[in-house]
């Protein structure tokens, strides 16, 4: 995967999108989803994703019932970044020909996700197509959407130095960085099963904490691909100090062992699934986060570098 | 492709999706969309299509500037079936290696396609699973939304005995029954780049006459995988006569060849890639259909035999 050809990729395709009619949506924070207006107040946020190379994992270890929530995570938890909370899913499946073991699997794997996060499954589009599609073979994307008025809507220009990082611990590599962990790591079997544990669903402790303390909440970020670079989609004027990192999980850890400490960094999320940024008092809004069993803590501070993540204990430090 | 083995899933699935919270959806017409309320008034109408192995012609003829048009075609014309405007776009495109000319090819039609049916591309989702994808193969899938007030959406209730079948002319084969084709037809490239010819997005002329003349029209169906079975997913208690068919299109007569002709009609848009179905007078919702240079005529009418499809010129009955 060649980072650098798929950042001009996205580059070239921001420039179209201005084109067809971007400047309507309404400013959300890093892009976690797109916001529509439905009138001056509501708006509605539609994001897209998929789970990566994780589902060839699960073809390989023939276990398909926890792929679904991967990919509802990848939504759901993109969607509270913006201050939405997730309403509808949908799913579109690809395969060469239809397998009921796999197909089985997947939706119950979505249904618990959608469980999970709150979310009625809507609909979806199964399709068989065997000259492209590998016997066993599938592709799988989430289409998810939710509701945020205008009041609530997290844009990212709240966030100032002193606030507090508030870090929620991740299940292990998530769905993201997949594909280096497959070339750095042995594909036994317990290896394989550690990197398919199903990524966590915060999106409902955080929709909780959102409805509960969002005027204190200036910025979340889901840490997906990129690492912990995500942080710098919020706000390009600060800069990011973790001072007291959650604990690495072994997975991680494993890989570690074989890739330099800054690639980690910008590429899996290192025991922090998620990060909430909040102004003044963070023990209700830890609360919040923690109430439904999430290990969430204090992390970090925002600082005043624009575009610098220092990590305690660590020489790295990641420019945006 | 089984197609038995695909209906069972997808009554598996409507189990499943129950359990979901389904019920909480408001009822739309063929279950072209899922309508999720956001007040007592106003819904959301989504959906989500690929243009199934139309891609692998585009990736053989290497001309990728046309299926984005195909994938917005899918789903803008899904919403308008359920009385929605078409609003806002994702895409999501999976490939094994990122090439720059097939990227920007879609995305040109993606474009091109949003223009054409007034929605804004909102943004999307680019993977890279090298794992999965031979080098130049990809797959593409289309999310849609759209608004809908209550009192306009189009739950296919009021479809009854005597009310006009209108067709509007499709371009030629347009997403579905490609696999079939393939399987038939020679694959000289002259051959080829006619079923490559995009599908038409009827959802402007739509929205307009749904605009002018909603409290007219009844029912409308998007002609998709199922040929003119699609029909009756609108409304189980009546049939349709179609008594004027619309021309088939060259490429389908040429497949007709191959290819029994009650197969034909189950499995391809046989010249009428959109049907409105129009109470009392007619002239009005024609003249809104058409003024955007769109071919559409009365093609038939009503009646009261239940899932059962008559064509003028041919022995075929369809039955649902």
């Amino acid at each position: 995967v060649d980072v650098g050809k798929g950042e001009r990729f996205v580059d070239r395709l921001k420039t179209v999108a201005r084109r067809a009619g971007h400047d309507k949506l309404w400013k959300a924070a890093g892009g976690y989803a797109a916001v529509y207006p439905i009138n001056d107040r509501d708006g509605i946020a539609i994001t897209t994703d998929g789970v990566g190379t994780k589902l060839l994992i699960a073809s390989y270890l023939k276990r398909y019932d926890t792929l679904g929530i991967d990919l509802v995570a990848m939504c759901a938890n993109d969607l509270v970044c913006v201050g939405a909370t997730p309403t509808v899913f949908l799913d579109y499946f690809a395969t060469g020909t239809l397998d009921d073991e796999i197909a089985d699997g997947l939706i119950a794997g979505i249904v618990e996700g959608c469980d999970q996060a709150g979310m009625i499954l809507a609909g979806g589009e199964t399709a068989e197509m065997p000259g492209l599609y590998e016997r066993g073979h599938f592709d799988l994307a989430g289409f998810a959407v939710g509701n945020v008025a205008k009041e609530r809507l997290i844009t990212g220009d709240a966030i100032r130095p002193g606030q507090t990082i508030i870090g929620m611990a991740s299940s292990g590599i998530h769905s993201n960085g997949l594909s280096l962990a497959r070339k750095v790591l042995s594909d036994d079997t317990g290896t394989l099963e550690a990197l398919l544990t199903p990524t966590i669903i915060y999106s409902s402790a955080v929709s909780n904490a959102l409805a509960a303390h969002g005027f204190r909440i200036a910025g979340i970020a889901h840490i997906t691909g990129g690492g912990w670079r995500n942080l710098f989609r919020l706000n390009s004027s600060v800069g990011f100090a973790i001072e007291d990192p959650l604990p690495v999980p072994d997975i991680l850890k494993e890989i570690a062992g074989h890739v330099q400490e800054e690639e980690m960094y910008k590429t899996f999320n290192m025991g922090m699934g998620m990060s909430v940024i909040v102004e003044g008092d963070s023990e209700p809004v830890l609360k919040a986060l923690s109430s439904s069993g999430l290990l969430a803590r204090q992390v970090g501070t925002v600082t005043d570098k624009p575009m610098t993540l220092t990590i305690a204990g660590s020489a790295v430090t990641l420019r945006g």
